[in-house]
């Protein structure tokens, strides 16, 4: 999956910010790769970015319209129906994580073929894949694992890339989910893998590369999320990481949508982590802890910082407070 | 996927016992499920069952035609298609754990439609499956858990079953490979499904059970196995086993398909295991140890066993070789 840009990010009618999430990720992270974004009366997502009409986005060299929208549910609301036509009609590709395919809206399978526009799904794996052969393989890899789903392991991912980009690093931030495929245009949506090539599908996504080159992979779910945890393996041994960063959202009371499932210990959850990885990388190691900090004051910020960090005297930040500078320079020593 | 009983076996042409494993392993373990076997000349294989034609398979009742072979490569012989086509034609279901899919025999599928007749693909899981809830169930449920992959996780959980029904135990053996599904008649082949699903499949397959009911659980692959880690981890939550038997093939010098990967020490194994079982299950144990000793000689087998039942203080048998009575009476004491 390649998706062309620039993008017009396209956000509908929805209501508020949260529904938006995915245009908020891609302008936050590809500011520079969007011309602007389409809304429909009634919208009341607020993104940084221009606004558009299909017109006026073409002619400011989009080629990919990107459904924005992270609605419950996943639908396709019939009032964009009309926008996702006359894309397809002045030529753009439409690119969409939602459940719902794109091909099921009215007639636009045959205007996109007849344009010879694409219409891609970031949530449908385009495959084959190989089967892991699991051989040692040169560059750099980072994994961003987690104690829990959506602790943070994306923005930890792009944050590192971002600061890497600065430094003129050679660096790809590598997607496994469909918000950082509609980002960086391109990856493998892990969970949605044939079980069998899920290792070889992350290995074909970040393979042997030059020894200072850096691959920066967002980690899925946990190896405690007893829902999830063969996938997080999965992508973990296809990863065969040399760094990996521990994310974690310090007011997490129990696990993602399993109320009596309660969190591992940090230091259990490396543990765990390294066991697992040492089977691909003896030599893979812990750069840092990432913590989505978001719920806690600045106080107990750096409280929890300054502990984590004595405990297990790694870098801890949190990236989207404090940037990642600290990380990167660990990481570049050795 | 519900096969229907009794079987004819289908072992079409092929040259030697090998090519004809399925046959053999159903025929092995579910002899009086099978009216009978059909050949083609020129079939090498040899089978303890009587040798039948279509008709004669219907007169005994047949239900189902299954091909029993597991050739390279997976294919369908032209020479076998006149043989499945009456068959549809006579009113028998057909099963098959081929790569290449019935419905790719030349009017296979209209001649199964028209007679009613259902194509089982074994190695297609028929979902959809729900993600995982990881909830405590009751009911015991006993995983094979192994070292590699092919060293008889699926025969040990086949004797353990046998052994128990003799003894008029409550128990079901659940397939989750091609072949443990034609044997038994229902499963689902783990690998295939889709990843965020591995889970969630297995819970529904071994579901809440009386507490005194067995479910032996056939387990697949390895956590050491860095192609397939993944898989056998989500089978391992999903299946959440009150008990596990570690499957071992002493001569075994690396792990199946990656030379430059060693086996794990059957304690780093267990270990791994435990670990990964007490996210779902905090009590479970490790009843025993089932070795694959086909490949040593008698006094070789006494000494391994001899070493690693005092090694472990655990049961330890080859199945095939000295039954499982030893483990049934320990599993059934606590």
């Amino acid at each position: 999956m390649h998706l062309k840009k620039p993008y017009v990010l396209f956000v509908g009618d929805v209501e508020d910010d949260l529904a938006a999430k995915v245009a908020h990720g891609i302008a936050d992270w590809r500011p520079n790769e969007c011309v602007g974004q389409i809304k429909l009366p009634g919208c009341e997502a607020i993104i940084d970015l221009p606004l558009l009409t299909i017109e006026s986005a073409i002619e400011k060299g989009a080629k990919t319209l990107v459904l924005g929208v992270a609605n419950r549910g996943g639908g396709i609301s019939q009032s964009w129906y009309e926008t996702l036509v006359k894309a397809a009609e002045y030529g753009l590709d439409i690119a969409s994580g939602l459940h719902q395919l794109l091909s099921t809206v009215p007639n636009l399978n045959a205007i996109a073929e007849k344009n010879n526009v694409a219409l891609h799904e970031a949530r449908i794996p385009v495959g084959p894949f190989p089967i892991a052969h699991a051989k040692s393989r040169s560059g750099r890899r980072l994994l961003t694992v987690g104690t829990d789903c959506s602790v943070g392991k994306m923005y930890a991912a792009l944050a590192i890339e971002k600061a890497m980009l600065s430094r003129k690093i050679s660096v790809d931030f590598r997607a496994t989910g469909q918000t950082g495929i509609l980002i960086s245009g391109n990856g493998v949506p892990i969970d949605a893998v044939v079980a069998d090539f899920m290792s070889g599908a992350i290995e074909e996504l970040c393979p042997a590369n030059d020894p200072d080159h850096w691959d920066i992979i967002e980690g899925q779910g946990s190896l405690f999320h007893p829902s999830f945890a063969g996938v997080s393996l999965g992508l973990l041994h296809g990863a065969q990481p040399t760094d990996m960063i521990l994310c974690h959202e310090p007011t997490r009371t129990h696990m993602r949508g399993l109320p009596e499932v309660s969190l591992p210990s940090i230091k259990h959850c490396m543990e765990a982590n390294l066991i697992a990885a040492k089977l691909v990388n003896p030599d893979v190691r812990f750069a840092g802890i990432a913590l989505n900090t978001v719920a806690l004051d600045d106080h107990e910020t750096s409280k929890i910082i300054k502990e984590l960090s004595q405990e297990f005297g790694l870098i801890t930040c949190d990236p989207m407070k404090h940037g990642v500078d600290d990380l990167i320079e660990f990481l570049l020593q050795g």
